[in-house]
């Protein structure tokens, strides 16, 4: 007779540099793989979790959520102590909590909050490498709060969309765009219900444009009304993007993780 | 005829993670072999450098200074983006500057200032790793400060000083030694005439076991008053460490570089 299955949350860090993004695939590294394995050396036994959002290649999270189902019951420092042993030092866990039965990281979720971080100097620099996005001319952060303006709410977003991406609607509700100057960093934080592929990078490529004067805060409307990808800015580099918080209303878990630079609140 | 040789200086920023220091050393990777490569790739002829301070495996920095002589004449933007084209992502030339025929980068320095951050979390952060030591036991900043009160102005810093450090003369003079907290991380800033090896983590690992309660703040003069290293806590790691600023009175260049994590002043 075994115990009963519980099911539990934990929240992920991870540089994501060196990792094919979060979902499991054949023969590259992913962040899930190499989370299942530590979970499964401490369990001993194979365990499929589900995530609330999966991250590109290069991209990064401090706030991750995943669950799954287990009958181990341990403390939830035991928990976070144990996985962190068998992860290398680009992924942690940050902390587990048992949740609801029906909890699905992903299903569960109402809304996803990203920070893009860009770094905004004439020449490049090797310690924000591989943690921002660089552009090299000045960025006028006004502006470009200007353009974010007409992204917030309910639209569709295919302008904003990868080609590969999956989804079967392009409609996302914004929720939530804010910018800020700290120094050399300029920082985009958006919340939305949820995103489409490569929709925060999309967007980041397209206030840099509006950021940089190369187009007025109106193109941004222009751009979502087009429904096209073809007429917004490229994508903009993984390298600046952070999952950093997840929305579950009503569920006793952390709501969000570290801003990387600590986003300085206004 | 060739043209006659003037001093130029260059600021160099470099992650030091896959780097064994500052030196050149035989079959290993090393910053000053890259920057000398890259050099001679624009210049088409070996020129041998001169840097302010040759840092240890892992140490990063966002200031460092080196000099060297040259025949070759073009713009400082000129220098700076046709050596960035030859150098990894892990190094950058920030500036050029023309200096008077006598500087010397490490001679005519007066001054090097450092930055220690830690990370003070209970769980490891892998956005941070390699970015920073990292200490989990709450550190009390007004502890560390009245521990690093004792390490100003002129001393023999034998117990801070690595076995194998080859200055001629263990003293020296700390003119400045600030400590900040800025959310879950502690910053520790060192301005001195110049460092022996190790003096820096040796220090930082000192001032945490003040910060942690395992020490009180005296026996910082303790451990100074000992001149032996074997009072000292251990050297913390190189990951945290970034040379920042470089003094030399009455030349017109920068006098330092950028905070890794912006440095918030009082």
């Amino acid at each position: 007779m075994s115990a009963p299955l519980r099911t539990v949350a934990l929240g992920i860090e991870y540089d994501g540099t060196a990792f094919n993004g979060w979902q499991t695939q054949p023969d590259v590294p992913t962040v899930q793989d190499t989370l299942e394995e530590a979970i499964e050396r401490f369990l001993t036994v194979p365990v499929p979790t589900i995530c609330a959002g999966r991250t590109d290649a290069g991209v990064h999270a401090t706030h991750q959520v995943v669950s799954f189902q287990t009958d181990k019951v341990r403390s939830p420092e035991s928990w976070v102590r144990a996985i962190n042993t068998f992860l290398p030092k680009s992924v942690a866990v940050r902390w587990m909590r048992p949740v609801p039965d029906d909890f699905h990281a992903r299903f569960t979720a109402r809304s996803r909050t990203y920070e893009y971080w860009i770094l905004n100097d004439p020449v490049r620099s090797p310690v924000m490498h591989g943690r921002t996005g660089w552009y090299f001319r000045p960025l006028d952060v006004e502006r470009m709060r200007a353009g974010a303006a007409h992204l917030l709410g309910e639209h569709d977003f295919t302008s904003f969309r990868a080609a590969e991406c999956q989804a079967a609607s392009p409609v996302r509700t914004v929720e939530k765009l804010e910018i800020v100057r700290m120094g050399r960093l300029v920082g985009v934080r958006i919340r939305a219900n949820a995103f489409l592929q490569h929709m925060v990078r999309n967007i980041v490529g397209t206030l840099i444009y509006v950021g940089s004067g190369r187009e007025e805060p109106g193109w941004v409307k222009e751009v979502l009304d087009a429904k096209s990808r073809a007429v917004a800015a490229p994508t903009f580099s993984p390298s600046g993007l952070y999952l950093t918080g997840v929305g579950y209303p009503g569920i006793d878990i952390p709501e969000k993780g570290e801003s990387p630079f600590g986003w300085a609140e206004e």
